[in-house]
């Protein structure tokens, strides 16, 4: 059976011989696990994640929730598949013990979460949303909204959500205006309206608790006046049981082109204004918590994109392998038969760049994993908070660059597949209809790119920004120790250095109050610095690539060569094309922000 | 009311400022004509189109035809707009005034289809494979098959189709197998399975007669060996009534990403063994003269990539300008209000690489439409010649770009629509879904750049190659005699020269029998080749502004500051760009060709 899901092989290739995850082992938290320990879990995850989440991505897809009676009803497979999900315990991947959970390091909870993504990005939604709204309660809850809310969430019996966007605020949530009045027994009433929530309602638990930004009635204007909620769907008795509805209604359900599978719903708080809420935290502070978590939710969003892209490449592989189709251009002879496609060059080139797209994200998406262990377990402060910076620097990347390039994975596995791609007998349309969601939610693809280049860069004074630049001339050094990746390193080289001047000169305009100027082509900063990030990647397993020939393991040369190839193609025809791009971002080119309104 | 379709006064400019559709009134053919009445023709087809094709668009995608009892289903509103469309004789446009047809120039009847496209593609494919079913008999069939089968559509009560495509032969029709026997009769039988096939069944008419492609028993192997027959629905009596049902079977119907509301249909002749076919021309001529209706085929598929890009163009230029949504860099006070998302120069990027992609492709898609009134009737042998070698050469961009270019343009509709953009309460994500049939059908982009690369530069021993560089430095040299033009000419000038070196060198290869290498990275050539055309094209529609802006009249400055500034975002953000792909031609970069089956 060809793979569906991930190339195991790529992954054992990133989680131990790229990324070093048996590292991790010797660390205290994690000194209970083992490799076997590890491979196990996620032996588990694809097992049901193939068995129960895949076999109804299409029929989620076809038969979207519907609105009734206030409700959103999904289609039955789902719940098996959640429950499934929530008694493994993945949704707890990463917690202790003690509480319930596998102590699994961040890189392997996201590796074992990466096949129920693959598998199915909509069922995938309600837990990983659920998982993001109780970890802001883990953090900044009190502990009574921990026992009350956070507890059951961890058993497993409410869901969660995320509900920031309102019909006039998306991008700008400073602008936001659903409401929170003070009760006088501690509690809050809110009132306002909402939009485009996730898993707003779906019937997979007791109860769902909405994480909902509002504004306090003494709030400062703009982002420094939005707090945080809390409002169950059902009041929680002290005793814990359910209490009475609360005044949260369903209003209605959005129609997507993809991702289907999760609800997307119109929610209306306090209509009756009985809608009962708790405060997260100290008032004022919503945003920068939610801020907080952002790193979480946007890796999250990247490792989507990077699924779908490996899902629809490992399907139109098999597809290329199995399709007979026409002969190559000097082997005309009508009556020969016709060979595979895979044996077209312009096929191949869909394949490897496929193939360096999604593997290249797949690498940045586990490292920035990593990274999250960095930061939770490394063994110096030192050591967390420079994984902490770089991270940061590093999460506009990771969230923006698979939903642009693993979109483009997808689009290349339709054309593979021809006008069999475009038809819904096959898996791969639906991949590219569902990915496109991804350079939008959690922060469009501008969010993104002014984010880079107008914040993240000056983080921390540029610690983040050096420490990339040092990593990336670290790999670069190794890699010098290889003839045959010279053709690989220079491109990388010649763009960190252009890239390098150029962000010195836009950060100094920057510094000099030139701002709309400076951002104004933040659009092409952003692909430029993604693909600096991605080549760096790919050279970093070009070297594990050679590294791993020189053992001389004959099962493994081909998969070794094969990653040698994606490198090239990646570092040699991706790379070297940015200079453009660089070029207008060191000339300031005004041509879009001179463009007048009346002149379209 | 913002436009929806196209914009008129662009429209106006292509016409009568750009292609000199007033120039034809002087030929014979058009001597009836004058601008009102290319005028009055564009007005009834927009209004069709807005009134009657527009309305149904959404309704069409929701509700996808469906099989009932052998016939495919189509919704009620169908029927109804293709009516109106026959009556004001769209289908007949450029025929003679003595067939019953308005005897317009190809450039207007293609303009004023444009509408259509843009309003309901799914909806305009009927009518437009009907029209190219009709010019096949036409041109090749004999008098007696022109009487029975071709007048009827000309009338409008038949319509057509064409049957190419079965499962196991697409891009390569070489391997088809359908058969077709002689009956004795003249007749013959045919008996093959056909997928894929667009409009073969859906109602709108009182038969329909389908353009199959099979072979004969003593066919030669190959393209050689193919021959075309006529295959109605049912059978014509000698005084043209309808006779008995064919044996062709609707054995069901596709269900496509988008593009829903035209049937896509598999066929099956002659399961009974009582296909009744009829010889077009002659034995084994089929491809060929499949081949000969290819330029008009596929100048339709690009003007339908264009118009959905078009059309998705004006709906977020509209939105972008009602949207509020945050506040500038350097304007971040939240008590302020909110501006427009037009403000915002990541937009105005968005919307300006939109209105350099659709209004470039236009220009192409109606330049080539322009080629074809050249073609049919310029003044000497000579210029219909050289028209139609240019025409020839120009039919692989006139396709493929618009099909990459304007889907891509479709892509950032929705991006500027933000999640609203991602539901189906917008029409922005229907044509993304749409068009992405573009790049598959009608010739893959893969066979586009083979078509490119491997036979059009050298046909006519190059003639049409030589043509075109010398009508490019025709315009480069008409431009510089305008000092604002300087920077826009230049990075044509200079990719043209590159690519004339590297063309030469490519060819030198294929001449050399070097075919798999030289055609290795074809996809790239055809990319780039396209760019060239499309910055020709916006180099020349500049020089038009500029003599427009002359002109001095004050309420068309905007517009052609507009033209100006998209002209500068093409010429100087996308030409330059092209280099690198460039150089890995001229390198015979081998990265894909040399990667093997195994390594992925």
């Amino acid at each position: 059976m060809p793979e569906t899901l991930l190339c195991p092989r790529n992954l054992a290739f990133e989680l131990y011989e790229v990324l070093d995850a048996e590292g991790l082992i010797q660390r205290e938290r994690f000194a209970d696990h083992s490799r076997e320990t590890f491979d196990a879990a996620l032996d588990t995850a694809r097992s049901i994640a193939e068995n129960l989440f895949a076999p109804h991505n299409r029929k989620a897809d076809e038969n979207e929730p519907v609105y009734k009676d206030g409700e959103a009803i999904l289609i039955p497979e789902v719940k098996p598949a959640v429950e499934a999900f929530l008694e493994a315990g993945f949704h707890n991947a990463s917690r202790s013990f003690d509480e319930g959970g596998m102590q699994l390091p961040n890189l392997l909870s996201r590796a074992c979460f990466a096949h129920f993504q693959a598998a199915n990005i909509g069922t995938s939604s309600y837990p990983m949303l659920s998982m993001g709204a109780a970890h802001l309660i883990e953090v900044f809850g009190s502990d009574e909204q921990k026992q009350r809310f956070l507890k059951p969430m961890i058993e497993g019996r409410f869901f969660g959500t995320m509900a920031l966007t309102e019909p006039h605020a998306g991008s700008s949530l400073s602008d936001l205006r659903t409401r929170a009045e003070p009760a006088g027994d501690g509690s809050y009433r809110l009132k306002g309206n909402k939009i485009f929530i996730s898993g707003g309602d779906h019937g997979l638990s007791e109860n769902i608790v909405h994480m909902v930004l509002a504004k306090l009635p003494d709030a400062p204007p703009g982002v420094k006046g939005i707090s945080l909620f809390i409002v169950p769907k059902y009041l929680v008795n002290d005793d814990g049981n359910l209490g009475p509805r609360n005044d949260v209604v369903l209003a209605g359900l959005f129609h997507k082109m993809g991702w289907r599978g999760t609800t997307s719903t119109a929610l209306n708080f306090g209509d009756r204004g009985e809608c009962v809420g708790y405060l997260v935290g100290e008032p004022h502070k919503g945003l920068s918590y939610m801020f907080q978590m952002m790193n979480d939710a946007r890796i999250g969003v990247g490792m989507g994109a990077i699924m779908l892209g490996y899902a629809g490449y490992l399907y139109s592989l098999d597809y290329a392998r199995e399709r007979p189709q026409g002969r190559l251009p000097d082997g005309k002879d009508p009556s020969s038969a016709q060979v595979p496609i895979i044996q077209h060059t312009d096929v191949r080139r869909m394949l490897l760049t496929q193939k360096a797209y999604v593997e290249g994200a797949f690498d940045l998406g586990l490292y920035a994993a990593r990274l999250v262990d960095e930061e939770q377990t490394a063994a110096t402060e030192d050591a967390r908070r420079t994984a902490h910076e770089l991270l940061d620097l590093l999460t506009p990347i990771v969230k923006s660059w698979p939903s642009e390039f693993c979109l483009k994975a997808n689009e290349l596995a339709i054309q593979i597949l021809g006008g069999h791609g475009y038809t819904r007998e096959y898996p791969v349309e639906q991949y590219y209809r569902d990915n496109r969601l991804n350079p939008i939610h959690e922060g469009t693809h501008g969010i993104q790119s002014l984010d880079l280049l107008g914040r993240k860069l000056m983080q921390n004074g540029g610690a983040g920004l050096r420490q990339l630049l040092g990593l990336i001339q670290d790999t670069c050094g190794r890699a010098s120790a290889f003839g045959s990746l010279d053709a690989l390193r220079q491109p990388l080289e010649q763009l960190l250095a252009r890239l390098t001047e150029v962000t010195q000169a836009l950060l100094g305009d920057l510094m000099a109050g030139k701002v709309n100027l400076a951002l104004a082509n933040s659009a092409l900063y952003l692909k430029v610095f993604g693909h600096a990030v991605i080549g760096w990647r790919w050279l970093e397993q070009a070297i594990r690539a050679e590294q791993g020939l020189a053992k001389g393991n004959a099962a493994d040369v081909e998969f070794y060569r094969g990653k040698l190839q994606a490198a090239r193609y990646f570092l040699t025809w991706e790379v070297p094309g940015c200079h453009h791009e660089l070029e207008l971002l060191a000339r300031r080119d005004d041509t879009c922000l001179e463009m007048r309104d009346s002149w379209f």
